[in-house]
C-alpha cells in the first residue's frame, strides 16, 4: 500500500513529458510575417513582465508567510517546521504552471493565427495542443510537488521515530496534515493570479474600448489603439494564467482535501489516504492518453473531438473508478475494512459519492449553459428587457443572475447530502475529487479559448484577412459546452472541496460549532459579508486601473503627432463604412509604430499588482483574526463566507454570460419585433446590450471567479491555523 | 406583575385615540381647488382599490392557512386552536394599519400641496401629522392586538385548569407561544403588502417614465400621462401602506420576540415577559407626547423639529427604560432574582444590551447615510465613473452597495456579541426592542416623505405654480437623517429580532444544529439562495409589470384622438424650452380628461397582485418543507436566509439610495471637470446618472425592503410550526 505513494510522482512526470514535448512540437510550427511575430513578442513580452512583476511582489509574501508557519510550528507541540516547506512548494509550484502555461499560450496564440491561414482543423490543432500543455503543466507540477513532499514526510517519520510510518495513524494524519501547506501555497498563489490578472485583464479591455471605440471611434482591437496590446496581455494573464493557478488550486485542495479527510475521520486508515492520490495519479494518465484523441479532419466537426476528449475521459476514469475502489476497499477487508461512523464501506459506498459529485458537475455545467446561452429563455428576457434601453437590461441581467443560484445550489446540496449518506465527509471529499479527476483534459479545452482569442486579436491587428479572423472566432465558439461545464465543476468543487476542509478543521480543533451560539452566529454574519467586500474591492480596482489607462491613452492620442491625422482618417472611414486603401492602410501601420505601447503595458502592470493586494491579504487575514479570538466563530466565518461566496459567485459569472450573449444575440439579428426598426448592431438596444455586457466583464472575469478561491483559501488556512488554536 | 399585562391594550388605546383625534384634524383641513381634489379624489380611490383587491386575495390566505394551524394543534399536545385566532387578529390588525394609514396619507398629501401654497411650515405640519398618524395607528393596533389576546390567552389557562397561570412556567411558556400566531400574521401580511406595493409602486413609475419622458418627450407627473395617477397611488401603496405593514411586523416581531426569549430562555420568569411589554407601552406614550413637540415657526428649521422629535423621544425613552429595568430587576429579586444561564442578572445587564441595540441602530443609520448622501466618496464615485457612461456608473454602484455591507454587519455583530455578553439571547432580543421602542413617532417621520412626495406630485398635476412643487421638494428632502437611521434600525431590528426568534425555535425544537452537520449546511446552502431567488421574482415581477403598463399607455396614445396634438404640443414646447400659454394650457387639462387612468390603475393593481403570490408563497412554504425534512436543516435554512439576506438588503438599499442622489448631485452642478463641457442635467453624464437611479428602484423600493421582512417571516413560520417538527 504505501508503495502507491510514488504513483503520485510518475504521473506528474508523464504529464509534464508530454507538456514538454508539445511545446517543442509547437514551437516548430509557422509563427506567422513579421507584423505577427512583432505583435506577438510584444504580447509575450508584457505577459511575462507582468508575470515577473506579479512574482516578485508574491515572493516577499511567500517568504514571510512560510517564515511565520516555520517560527510558529516549532512553538506547538506535534508541529513540524516542514510545513512551511510545503508551503514554499505549493506557492512556487503553482507559480510555475502559471508561467509555463502563458509561455507556450503567447507561443500558442500567434501560430494559431498563422495557422488558421490555412483553414481551421490546423488552427484547432495548435490551440488546443497550446491549451494542453497547460493543463498538463497544472495537473503535472500538481502531482509532482504533491507526491515528493508525501515521500519526504513519509521518510521523516521514521527519522523522527515514529516508528509506525504512514501505518499508524498518528504518523499519518501528521503528515496529511503537512501537505495541507502545499495546498495553501497553491490557494495564495492562486488568489492573488486571479484577482491581479483579473483587475489587468479587464482594467485593459475596458480602457482600451472606452478610448478606442467610444471615444476615437476606431474599431476593437485596431493597431492605432496603444492600449490594445495591453489588452491582449491581459486575456493572458488573466485568462491562461490566471485560470491555470485558479484550476492547480482547485485541484490541489480537492486532493489534499480528502486525503485529510480520509486520514482524520477515519481511524487512520491508509486505504483512505491512498485512494484519492491514486484516482488523481490515473486521471492524469488518461488525460494525457485522450489529448491524442482529440483530432478532426478537413470539414470534420472540432466540436465533436473536443467534447469526444473531455468527455470521454471523464466517462473512462469513472470506469476505472469503480476498480480503483474495489482494490482498496479489497485490501482495506483484510484490515478489518474501511470503517467510517460505524459503518463498514463497501464499493458502491465511495464510488457513489464520486459519481455524484462528477454527475453534480456536469448537471451544474448544464444548468450554468441553459442560463448563458443564446436563444434559451433567460438571455432572450435580457434582449427583450434591452429594447426599453440599459437600465431593464441591467436589471433583467440582475435578475437572470440572481434566479440562477437557484438550481445549481439544489444540485450541490443534492450531491452533498448523498455522498454524506454513503460515506459521511469523506464522501463529500470524493465527490469533489471526481469533478477534477480528469482536470488535466478539461484545462486544455479550457485554455484553448482564450488562445483562439488572442489569435483573432493578432490576425486583426496585423491586417490579415476577415476570414482569418472568422475561422479564430469559430474556434473561440466551439468548446463552449466544455468551457460551461468547466464552469459548473469550479463551483461545485469549490463548494465541496471546502466543506470536506471545513470538515477537517472541525476535527482538528474538535470547535463546538452550535448554530446559534452567538460566536458562531458573528463569524457567519462576518463570513457572508466577505465576499460581499472582496467583490467590491475587485470590481473598484479595475475600475480605477482602467482609468489610469483611459488618462494614458488619451494623453498618448493628445500629444504624440502622427496618431491625430492616423485616427481621423480611420474613424472617417468608420463612419463612412468603407473600407481603407491599401496606401491608406500602410501609412496607418506606419503611424502606429509610434504608439508607446510598452507605457500602457506597463500601466497595467502597475495598476493591477498595486490593486490585488487589499482583497488577496483580506482573504488571507481574516480568519487568523477571528480564529484567534475564537475556533467557533472561525466555523462560523468559513460556512458564511462558503454560502454567500457560493451565491455571489454563481450569480457574478451567469450574469456576466448571460449578458455578453445577450450582446451577441442582438448583434446575430439584423431585423425583428418591428420590421420598419432596426435592432440589430448600432441600434439603441444594441448600445442597451453592450452597457450590459461591459457591466458583467468584471462579474464574470475578476470578482466572480475569484470567489471560487476566496472560499477555498480561507477554510485552507484554518485548516492550517488549526493547531495553534487549540 | 399580572396585571402589567393591561397596560398593552391601554397604551393601544391612547395611540389609537391619537390617531382618530389627528385624522379628524386632517380632514378639516383645506383641500385645495376642484383640479387637485379630482386628482387626490382619483389616487385615494386607487389605493383603496388596490388595498381592497390586495386583501380579497390575501383574506383566502389568511383563512387557509389559518385553518391548517387550527387542524394542526388540535392533533398535537399541548397545541391549541386558539394559535388560529392569533394569526387571524395579527393579519387584520396589519392589514387595518395599512388602510388606516393610507386612508389619512391620501387625505394629507392634497392638504399637504394646498398648505404649501401658503408657505413651507404648515405643510410640514399636515404632512408630519398625516405620517404620525399612520405611526399611531400601526403601534396602536399591534399593542392592543397583543395586549387583548394575551389578557385573553391568560384568562383561558385558567379555564384550562392550569392553575398556577402566568406565574407557572409551562403556562407561560404556552401563552407566549400562541402570541407567535399573531406576529406570523403581521408577517404574512407585511411581506405580501411589501412586495406587492414595491411591484406596483416602481412597474408604475417606471412605466409612466420609459412612455413619457422617454417616448413621449413629456415631462414627468404630466396630466396627459394616463400613467401618472397609477405612479401616484404606487406611492402611496408601496410607500405608505407597504412601509406601514413592514414596520408593524417588526415591532410585533421583537415585542414577540423578546416575550418568547423571555418566557423560554429562562425559568419561566414573568417578569422577563412583562419586561418587553411595559418598555413597548411606555415608549407608546413618549411617541404620542413627543408628536406635539414637532411644531417649526415661520421661519424655523423644520429638520430640528423633526429629529428633535424623535430623537429626543429615543432619549427620553431609554432614559425611562434603566427604571423600567430596575423595577423589574428589583420585583425579580423578591422572588430569587432574574437568572439566565446561571448568572443573575442586574439593571445593567439588561439596560446596556437595550442602549447598545438603540446605539447599534443609529451607528448603521449613521453608516447607511454616508453611503448614500451627496457629496460624501460612494456617491462621488458613482458621479465621477458616470463621467464614461452607464456601465462604469453601474459598476460604481454594485461597488458601493457591496462595500457598504462591511460596516453594518461589523456594527450588528458588535451589537450581538454585546448583548450576549450581558445577558445571553434574551439581551439580543432586547437589543431588538431597543431600537424600535419609539417606532411610534420614527414611522411618524418615515410616512411624511412619501406623504411630501405626492403632494408635489399633486402639485404639479394641478398646475400649481412652481413654488408650491419647491417647497414640497424641500419637504421631501427634510427629515431624511431620521429616515436614514429609519432604515438602520429596520435592518439592525431585523437581524437581531429573527435571531432571538432563531434561538426560541433552538429551545422549542432541541434540535442538535452542529455547523459541520451536512443538514445544517445544506439548510444554510439552500438558506442562502432563497433571498436571490426572492429578489429575482420580485425584480422581474417589477419589469413584467411594468411591460403591462406600457403596453396600455402606448395603446392609449395611439388610440385616443385628442391626446395625439396635445402630446404634440407639449413636447414642442419642452423641446423649445418654453412655457404653454395659458390657453394652450387650459386645452392640454381638456385632452387630459380623456385619457383612461382608471384602466391604468387597474393595470397596475392586477399585474401586482397576481405577480406578489409566487415570492410570498416562497418565504412561506419553504420552511415548512424544510422543517419536515430536518429540524437541523430547518435551523441551517434561517441562519443561511438570515446572513444572505441582511447582505442582500444592506446592499440592495444602500446601492439604491447611492444612485438616486448620484443622479441628483449630477442634477446640482451645472458645469464641472472641463469648463467647455456641461455634465450636469442633460448631459451624457446625467444620462448615465438616470441610468443607475433607474435600476436601483427596484433595488431600493422592491426587494430590499422585503429582504427584511423575508428573514423574518421565516424565522417566526419555524417558530410557529415548531411544536409539530418534534
Amino acid at each position: 500500500m504505501e508503495q502507491l505513494i510514488y504513483l503520485l510522482p510518475i504521473a506528474g512526470v508523464v504529464a509534464l513529458a508530454y507538456s514538454f514535448v508539445t511545446t517543442g512540437w509547437i514551437g516548430k510550427q509557422d509563427a506567422g510575417n513579421s507584423v505577427m511575430k512583432t505583435i506577438a513578442d510584444q504580447i509575450s513580452k508584457g505577459a511575462m513582465a507582468f508575470l515577473s512583476a506579479e512574482y516578485k511582489v508574491l515572493a516577499g509574501f511567500v517568504v514571510v508567510v512560510a517564515g511565520l508557519l516555520v517560527v510558529m510550528n516549532t512553538q506547538v507541540e506535534g508541529g513540524s517546521p516542514l510545513i512551511g516547506l510545503a508551503f514554499v512548494t505549493g506557492a512556487a509550484a503553482s507559480a510555475f504552471a502559471g508561467y509555463l502555461g502563458m509561455k507556450v499560450a503567447t507561443q500558442a496564440n500567434v501560430r494559431t493565427a498563422a495557422a488558421a491561414r490555412k483553414g481551421l482543423p490546423p488552427a484547432l490543432t495548435v490551440a488546443f495542443r497550446g491549451g494542453a500543455v497547460m493543463g498538463m503543466s497544472v495537473v503535472g507540477l500538481a502531482l509532482l510537488g504533491l507526491g515528493l513532499l508525501f515521500i519526504l514526510f513519509a521518510g521523516q517519520l521514521e527519522v523522527f521515530n515514529d516508528a509506525g510510518g504512514l501505518n499508524d495513524q498518528v504518523g499519518l494524519v501528521k503528515t496529511v496534515n503537512l501537505l495541507a501547506g502545499f495546498s495553501m501555497g497553491a490557494s495564495s498563489i492562486a488568489l492573488f493570479a486571479r484577482v491581479g490578472g483579473g483587475i489587468y485583464t479587464k482594467a485593459a479591455d475596458v480602457g482600451a474600448d472606452l478610448v478606442g471605440k467610444v471615444e476615437a471611434g476606431i474599431p476593437e482591437d485596431h493597431p492605432l489603439n496603444p492600449a490594445t496590446i495591453a489588452d491582449n496581455v491581459g486575456d493572458n494573464v488573466g485568462d491562461v494564467a490566471g485560470m491555470g493557478a485558479d484550476l492547480f488550486e482547485s485541484y490541489v485542495a480537492s486532493i489534499v482535501g480528502a486525503m485529510i479527510l480520509g486520514a482524520v475521520a477515519s481511524n487512520g486508515s491508509l486505504e483512505m489516504v491512498m485512494l484519492p492520490v491514486t484516482i488523481a495519479a490515473i486521471g492524469v494518465i488518461v488525460s494525457v492518453v485522450f489529448t491524442y484523441f482529440v483530432r478532426v479532419k478537413e470539414g470534420g466537426n472540432p466540436q465533436i473531438a473536443l467534447d469526444g476528449g473531455s468527455f470521454g475521459a471523464a466517462g473512462i476514469m469513472l470506469a476505472l473508478s469503480w476498480f480503483i475502489i474495489d482494490y482498496f476497499v479489497g485490501a482495506a477487508a483484510e484490515s478489518g475494512g474501511l470503517t467510517l461512523a460505524g459503518k463498514t464501506l463497501e464499493t458502491v459506498d465511495l464510488f457513489v459519492p464520486m459519481a455524484g459529485g462528477l454527475a453534480a458537475g456536469v448537471a451544474i455545467g448544464v444548468v450554468t449553459g441553459y442560463y448563458c446561452s443564446k436563444n434559451k429563455p433567460p438571455v432572450n428576457s435580457i434582449v427583450d428587457q434591452s429594447m426599453t434601453g440599459p437600465a431593464t437590461n441591467i436589471i433583467a441581467g440582475i435578475s437572470v443572475g440572481f434566479r440562477s443560484t437557484a438550481i445549481p445550489v439544489l444540485i450541490i446540496a443534492a450531491a452533498i447530502f448523498g455522498a454524506n449518506h454513503f460515506a459521511g465527509v469523506y464522501g463529500v471529499a470524493l465527490a469533489a475529487l471526481g469533478m477534477l479527476s480528469t482536470t488535466g483534459i478539461q484545462l486544455a479545452v479550457d485554455a484553448y479559448g482564450p488562445i483562439s482569442d488572442n489569435a483573432g486579436g493578432i490576425a486583426e491587428m496585423s491586417g490579415l484577412p476577415p476570414e482569418v479572423r472568422e475561422r479564430t472566432d469559430n474556434l473561440d465558439a466551439v468548446g463552449n459546452t466544455t468551457a460551461a461545464i468547466g464552469k459548473g465543476f469550479a463551483i461545485g468543487s469549490a463548494a465541496l472541496a471546502s466543506l470536506s476542509l471545513f470538515a477537517a478543521y472541525k476535527t482538528m480543533t474538535r470547535a463546538n460549532m452550535e448554530l446559534t451560539d452567538p460566536e458562531v452566529l458573528i463569524g457567519l454574519l462576518l463570513g457572508a459579508m466577505l465576499p460581499f467586500l472582496f467583490s467590491a474591492m475587485a470590481m473598484q480596482a479595475v475600475g480605477d486601473a482602467a482609468m489610469d489607462m483611459i488618462t494614458e491613452v488619451r494623453r498618448q492620442f493628445r500629444e504624440i503627432p502622427s496618431l491625430r491625422p492616423a485616427l481621423a482618417k480611420v474613424k472617417a472611414a468608420e463612419d463612412e463604412d468603407r473600407a481603407l486603401s491599401d496606401e491608406e492602410q500602410a501609412e496607418i501601420m506606419e503611424a502606429a509604430k509610434d504608439t508607446q505601447v510598452e507605457r500602457c503595458v506597463a500601466i497595467s502592470t502597475q495598476a493591477s499588482i498595486k490593486r490585488m493586494v487589499a482583497p488577496g491579504l483580506l482573504a488571507l487575514v481574516a480568519p487568523v483574526l477571528i480564529g484567534f479570538w475564537s475556533t467557533a466563530a472561525l466555523g462560523g466565518l468559513l460556512a458564511g463566507t462558503l454560502v454567500a461566496g457560493v451565491m455571489l459567485a454563481i450569480f457574478m459569472s451567469n450574469a456576466g454570460g448571460a449578458w455578453d450573449n445577450a450582446k451577441k444575440q442582438v448583434e446575430d439579428q439584423k431585423r425583428d419585433y418591428d420590421a420598419s426598426v432596426n435592432t440589430g448592431k448600432g441600434s439603441d438596444r444594441h448600445k442597451a446590450s453592450v452597457i450590459g455586457d461591459t457591466v458583467g466583464d468584471p462579474f464574470k472575469d475578476t470578482a466572480g471567479p475569484a470567489l471560487n478561491i476566496l472560499i477555498k483559501v480561507m477554510t485552507i488556512v484554518a485548516v492550517v491555523i488549526a493547531p495553534f488554536l487549540v
